[in-house]
């Protein structure tokens, strides 16, 4: 790419002939007098930004590579304070006057050498993982072009290929063409806070202008396995968490149905009226699926929204959320596409823009030279935007939908794997829980603890076994991992698998080393 | 960075022998028989992964270069019919089966082509603008890492970044070093929101389990030109938009503090309970700052929480916000910063953590290995949070908080070679409007509306003229630059300065492109 001009560079915004410094076209070479300020917009800068990004990206291939490979650390732990007192002179305080560009080059290199490698093959630690080179090269397009999704006017193209992702999720959900809406929001949490806001609209369109005040007190119900988000959101909405009811799951992690229906009469019972389930397919600790169609008998007979929150996939489920209101589906999870994606998809055409809209004459006129209706951004509780889609489009277009199923398989297979070897390695390894999905959970018996009987005392030495072994990982930076407790279980283990780049020989590997650490 | 091995890559993810294709190290070889799954975590995939990240980067920087061109368009504008039809073989369609890494580099040249040159000098169209090469070098580098920020454990140096910008941004607001709080959020209608909500929690903190039907009726205050955004955000908050009082502003687009204390006791009258007002230092249109001071009195007064929306920089206004309870801050508006990048500042600290959190146990363990006052992601109403920290980090870096300064400088410099022209041709393009920051707004009047007497059938006509002109520079792709109405006023330019390659050249040109495109 290196241009075959030989024209000097002028430093400096002022064009001064007496800074001209002369550099190779295409080889940037940093010294104490170049800064920010001489790259483009300022004059002759072209090459001297050529230069720099080349070697920004130089720096980001040579961080790729090594996060392929196994005999790199996963992380390089170094505590808070640590951080904070300034590591070999790696210093976060900012500065009122400029750093050199070769400093700034040293300040990338630094930031990546403390952080956590999430593309590692033995990073296991959350849903969101892996290095997809592709989705990669769509985050470096996305942020050079620079904009934002709120209207057509400045994002024709990406404001387009949100149109045709959307059609297409929601095809995979089993919907008819004549249905079917949706938005890419910042994360799952807030794809499922726009589920809740839209039913309480669908039910109660006056609360737009008039608020929670002239509304029933509203209850909602989701398991107390799922995810957080809805708590949550429902707090931000206004609605309090005590109104979200929390129903029983069964030993797998699914809620139960006649639980649901029984936590819908006692909410009744309180003068509560109830209005939306959330089902999980794919919980966030066992990965369990809820059973979806009970609940949608339960929706229908009670008049409730149902919406579902996708946490692994859907290619394995095609067609099992044809009966849902809404449906969170993250791509930046099993699909392995660079943080964030993730979609609100709502049944309902026009809701979410009839329960957003503001219509702002100075972002949103209606008298612009193309079909305003592409200008999208009204639907959202954002104003400024994040294009979050063009990555997911470079990706299926790499992949095909047949690619993310195969990626999606390998996860299933090592999951599968996993589970097969605890079952080799019974009794220390364990847990009485058949994966559903992609998420295995265990405990690890340390030596000590071998042959104790089960109890009170027992439980409360096994509690500190997981946390104590995470801490050695993270130290010695081999593999990560999460763990928790969960209702009556103390700490255990949960391996999530989305990372494609993890083989079996990592799973044996993350054993051994648990074995290796937990025996200290 | 070419590696001197001579290994033979290996395609396909079988490792099948008979698939072997000799590469050159180095260097990217498309073909038919090259997919995203040769590509790292497959073995022998690093050569490949290498030259094909280096094709993408090699695309962007010419991009890059093109943008800083007054010789290229600002845009190819398209229909959104005709770009769905698949322009010179540009489909958006997503495919069943991948396309080849040859196909995934035209889709990328494409994507570009048909898109919005944010960075060209020529785009004035909004406060988000430019291209700041060391902040996209930031975020390429933060796509690469692709980690989240909800905790220290994957985030251990985003996290403290965050930490030293929320620390320095408090101090230019003269906040006192033992107050202040605050998160990077997705946008600024976002941090609005966020304001809302813990200015509620703070006066009636049992809204978040009880909900909003334990609390009386809340009023909110926001000058009538202020963001869309309180009124947005108050709706999805479940406060109703019409609880939102539009406090009148003088010609200069200011709030009137006489009309901000009438409005409460108008609300007060109603039974409504007054509790947030938010100031603008800088709006959508004008640009106007209202008088804060004058507004913290009443805020005093009445004992209400105090937001200011900063739309615009604060390094012109050190200081004036030490009154505010919050403030939001929009680094990617006239600092330049990439989108998105925005930040609300909270003055009582620990009040966004109660507000929000809900200790998910699986991912806020309190038994990990560090100081766990480091997982801050429970202060936010997401769970998964992209890094939008380190882009701003780094250009903090490299420009120094003077650089900021002088890059916010130039661009009023340019607004005031703007006013100064439309001085000078007045008559023409004319306006009874004196800018106050970086806002320039006008009108332009045609030919054949000049000397025609003002009244209703003048305003008719002058309203379609700027969309009309504004169409056809789009169509052109000349320049970019915004239009609407205001109040009793009809469609008006308003160009905002924020993209640091503007020139007054180009400010001569756009006023040249008016005028040749207006007497069409």
């Amino acid at each position: 790419s290196a241009d075959s001009s030989s024209e000097e560079l002028r430093f400096g915004s002022t064009g001064d002939p007496d800074q001209h410094v002369a550099v190779l076209p295409g080889d940037f070479q940093p010294n104490a007098s170049v800064f920010a300020h001489n790259l483009l917009p300022a004059p002759g800068g072209e090459e001297l930004t050529r230069g720099f990004l080349q070697e920004v990206v130089d720096i980001l291939l040579g961080y790729i590579s090594k996060s392929s490979q196994r005999s790199s650390k996963v992380l390089d732990f170094h505590h808070p304070h640590q951080l904070k007192e300034g590591l070999e002179c790696f210093s976060l305080d900012l500065p009122d006057q400029p750093e050199t560009l070769e400093q700034i080059l040293v300040d990338c290199r630094d930031t990546l050498k403390y952080g956590v490698r999430t593309g590692h093959p033995r990073f296991l630690n959350q849903l969101s993982s892996g290095l997809d080179v592709v989705g990669v090269a769509g985050e470096w397009l996305t942020s050079t072009a620079n904009t934002n999704m709120f209207t057509y006017e400045v994002s024709p193209v990406f404001v387009l290929m949100e149109e045709c992702l959307l059609k297409k999720m929601q095809s995979i959900l089993g919907w008819s063409d004549d249905v079917g809406d949706g938005i890419f929001c910042p994360g799952g949490t807030i794809s499922n806070l726009y589920s809740i806001l839209v039913a309480r609209y669908h039910f109660y369109p006056e609360v737009k202008t008039r608020g929670m005040g002239v509304l029933p007190q509203l209850a909602l119900f989701t398991s107390e396995q799922s995810h957080y988000s809805v708590k949550k959101s429902a707090a931000v909405l206004g609605m309090g968490s005590e109104n979200v009811f929390m129903v029983k799951c069964d030993e797998s992690g699914k809620m139960i149905p006649a639980e649901l229906e029984s936590s819908i009469v006692t909410a009744k019972e309180k003068a509560l009226v109830p209005f939306y389930v959330n089902a999980t397919a794919g919980t966030t600790v066992y990965g369990a699926f809820d059973p979806l169609n009970a609940i949608a008998d339960i929706c229908q007979r009670y008049t409730l929204w149902m919406h579902v929150d996708v946490s692994v996939e859907l290619f394995n489920f095609k067609y099992l959320f044809s009966r849902a209101c809404s449906v969170t589906w993250n791509p930046h999870k099993m699909m392995g596409v660079p943080l964030q994606c993730s979609a609100i998809l709502v049944k309902k055409r026009g809701l979410l823009q009839e329960c957003n809209d503001f219509g702002a004459e100075y972002l949103f006129q209606t008298d612009k030279n193309y079909d305003v209706s592409y200008d999208t951004g009204d639907k959202s509780i954002q104003c400024g935007r994040h294009v979050d889609v063009f990555k997911l489009w470079l990706m299926w277009k790499a992949k095909g939908s047949e690619g993310f199923g195969s990626q999606v398989n390998k996860c299933l297979e090592n999951a599968e794997y996993l589970y097969d070897q605890l079952l080799v390695v019974t009794g220390n390894l364990s847990f009485d829980h058949t994966p559903e999905h992609s998420n295995v959970c265990f405990w690890y018996i340390p030596p000590s603890l071998r042959g104790q009987p089960p109890g009170p005392d027992r439980d409360a030495r096994l509690h500190q076994v997981a946390p104590r072994i995470k801490g050695r990982m993270m130290e010695k930076g081999s593999v990560m991992i999460g763990y928790q407790p969960l209702g009556d279980k103390v700490n255990f283990f949960r391996c999530v698998f989305s990372n494609p780049a993890t083989q079996q020989e990592d799973i044996d590997f993350l054993l051994d080393e648990i074995t290796r650490l937990g025996d200290i």
